[in-house]
C-alpha cells in the first residue's frame, strides 16, 4: 500500500468522553443549562422544507445579529463551526511564516495539533509557577501567537493591558486571543480590535450561550483579517453554517437576558465551589471561567479522577507534564455541584487520608 | 502590516447564487422536493435541551445508520459537513506527494481550490470532444485521481469497468470517485471498495435526499482510508456534525420509499426536459444526474443565460475555457420545468433567432 506513504499522518486531538449513560458530566466545560426558550420556538418553527436547498454560504442572517450585539460592522466578524473551526481556519490562514508561532506550555491542547497538521513551526512558552503567562516570553521574534485567555485548562486571567502590551508589541504576527470562556467574569479584547489591525478575538456559542450541540464559533477583527479568513474558508467548504445552526443560533443571540440569568448562576456556583473545595484541602489559580483547575494537598489527583469516574461522575484529568496532579472540574448545577461535594467530603476523610 | 506576507493567499470557489427573492432556481442542482416526511419529525421530536452538550465527535449513530444502509461495517465510512468537507479533508491527508494529482479539464470546480489552499500540485487532464474522460491520460505517474462520476457540470457517466481499471492501474495513489450525482440513474463504485483499498467513494445527501441545506457528505472505503481521514478530521475540527445533523440525517436514511419517489419523479422529468430541450434545438451529453449540460445550436449560452435570468430562472453558466456556450440547468419540478421551457420557446421563437 504505497500511497500510505503520500498520507498526512497526525496525532490526532483526544477531546473529552461523551458517556452515554447518565453521569454528572464536569468534563468538557459543557453549560448545565438548556439554551433559551427562544431557541426552542426557533425549532418548532423550523420550516423543513427549505432543508432542499443550500444554506446561505455566508450565513449572513448570524453574522449580522452576532455584528449585531457586539456593535461591529459586519465584514469584522467570521463565523464557523465552532471555535475550534475558527482557530483552525486562523491557523491556516496567518501562520504560514518560517518563524515559530508561539503559545503556553499549557493551554487548550489543541493548539500544537492544528500547527502539526497544518505543518506550522511553534514554540510553547513556559507558564510561571502560578499558570500565569509571562509576558516577556512573547515579546521576541515569532510568526504568530495565540493565548487563550481565560487560559484552559487553568481559567486564570490575564488582565487587558497585559493582552494590549503583547498585541501592540506584535505588529508583525497575528495575534489570537481565545476567548472561549471569556463571558464567566473576564475582561474582553474585543474593545482593542480597531485599535490593532493584528488581534483575532475569537469566542463560542459553546460555553455560555449553551449550545455546543449545534456548533457556532466566530472570530471578530479588523475587516481584512476577516477577509484573508474568509478566502481561505471558501477555498476549504463553502457550506459550513447550515440551516438550523444559523436560525437557532440567532434565536440565541437574541435573549440576552436568559444568557445573563445562567451566566449569573454559573459564576455564583463557581465562587461557591471555590469555598467548598478550598475547605476540602484543594487548591487552584483563582478561575474567572466555567470550570476550576484543582489539585489536592493530599491526595494525587489521577485517584480522585478514577474514584469520581467510579461513581459516575466525570471530571477531566490532562496526562501531561506540570499538570498530571491536577483535575478540571466543570462548573455545573448546585445539584450536581453539591452532590461531588458530598462524594468527596466522605471520599477524603475516609480511608484514603 | 507586514503579518500580511504570512497569509495564504488564494482565489476562494465561488458558489452558485443563492437568491433571496423567490425565483425559478435551477442553478446548484438542489432538489425541487422536501426531505422526507420523517425529518419534519424528527425536527418536531428533537430534544432542544442536549444542545447544551458538545455532540458526538464521532457522529455513531449517523455513521452506524448510514453503514447499514450501505451494508457496510462502520471503520468503512467517513462523515463530514457535506460532501465539500469530505473532498477537503481526503484531499488534506491523502495528496501530500510531489507527484501532480490528476483530474479532468472540465469537472467539479472545489478540485482545484482545494489544491491550491492546500499546496498540492495538480494536472488537469482534458475530456475529449465529447466531454468524455480519456482512460489512459490517468494510467501515468500521479500523486492521486479524482474523478467525478456522474461528471459535474457535463452530467456524463464512465462506465464500472472504465472505473475499475483506473483504481486497479494506480495502486500507489488514493482514487477518489466523487459519486454527489450517482443516485440519478448512475452506477456506483461502492461495491469496488473492498477489492481495492486505493479506492474512496464520496456521495452526499445534498441533491437526492434534499438535505443540501444539512451539510451530510460520506466517504466509504477501507477501514485504513477511514482511519487516516478520520484522524486529520479530528486535528481539525473534533465536533463538525452537529446535533440537528446527526438526528435529522438518520430520519432522511430511514425514509427509503420516499427517497426512490423523488429521485424517480426527478429522472422522470430529466428524460422529458431532453426530449423538450432537443426540440428546441438544444445539444448536451446523455446526462444521468440530477441536471443537463446543454448548448444551442444558433443563440449563445450566455445570452439565454441572461434572458432567463431576466425572467427570474437561474441556471448555471461557468464562464470558463471550452464550457463557456453552456448552461448547466438543474432539473426542477415538472411545473418549474415547463415555466423554463415555454419561456425558452418564445424566446428562441423570437426575434433573437
Amino acid at each position: 500500500m504505497s500511497w500510505e506513504r503520500n498520507v498526512r499522518k497526525v496525532e490526532p486531538y483526544v477531546p473529552g468522553e461523551q458517556p452515554q449513560r447518565k453521569v454528572i458530566k464536569l468534563n468538557t466545560n459543557e453549560n448545565p443549562y438548556p439554551p433559551s426558550p427562544l431557541v426552542t420556538d426557533a425549532i418548532q418553527r423550523f420550516d423543513e422544507t427549505k432543508l432542499r436547498l443550500y444554506p446561505d454560504p455566508k450565513a449572513e442572517l448570524l453574522v449580522d445579529a452576532w455584528a449585531d450585539y457586539c456593535r461591529l460592522p459586519s465584514d469584522q466578524v467570521f463565523v464557523g463551526v465552532g471555535s475550534d473551526d475558527v482557530l483552525s481556519i486562523a491557523f491556516l490562514t496567518f501562520f504560514n511564516g518560517k518563524k515559530p508561532v508561539l503559545f503556553p506550555d499549557i493551554t487548550y491542547s489543541f493548539y500544537d495539533v492544528w500547527c502539526d497538521v497544518y505543518r506550522i513551526p511553534y514554540k510553547t512558552r513556559a507558564l510561571d509557577e502560578n499558570f500565569a503567562i509571562v509576558k516577556e516570553d512573547y515579546l521576541t521574534e515569532n510568526g504568530g501567537i495565540v493565548i487563550a485567555n481565560p487560559n484552559a485548562p487553568t481559567g486564570r486571567q490575564e488582565d487587558l493591558d497585559f493582552i494590549e502590551d503583547i498585541v501592540r508589541s506584535n505588529p508583525d504576527s497575528v495575534v489570537i486571543i481565545d476567548e472561549a470562556y471569556v463571558d464567566f467574569g473576564a475582561e474582553s479584547a474585543l474593545c482593542l480590535i480597531d485599535k490593532y489591525d493584528n488581534l483575532l478575538v475569537v469566542q463560542t456559542f459553546s460555553k455560555s450561550r449553551a449550545m455546543a450541540g449545534l456548533r457556532i464559533g466566530f472570530a471578530m477583527g479588523n475587516p481584512k483579517l476577516i477577509r484573508y479568513m474568509n478566502d481561505v474558508k471558501f477555498s476549504v467548504n463553502s457550506y459550513t453554517m447550515n440551516m438550523p445552526s444559523i436560525y437557532y443560533g440567532i434565536a440565541a443571540i437574541q435573549d440576552q437576558k436568559y444568557f445573563e440569568t445562567i451566566t449569573g448562576r454559573i459564576i455564583r456556583t463557581r465562587e461557591r465551589m471555590k469555598r467548598e473545595l478550598h475547605k476540602l484541602g484543594f487548591s487552584f489559580a483563582d478561575s474567572v471561567a466555567n470550570f476550576i483547575f484543582v489539585t489536592h494537598e493530599i491526595v494525587p489527583a489521577v485517584d480522585i479522577f478514577e474514584e469520581l469516574k467510579k461513581n459516575d461522575i466525570y471530571v477531566r484529568h490532562f496526562n501531561q507534564d506540570r499538570i498530571g496532579d491536577y483535575l478540571r472540574i466543570t462548573i455545573g448545577t448546585d445539584e450536581e455541584m453539591d452532590c461531588m461535594i458530598e462524594f468527596l467530603k466522605k471520599y477524603l476523610d475516609g480511608g484514603s487520608l
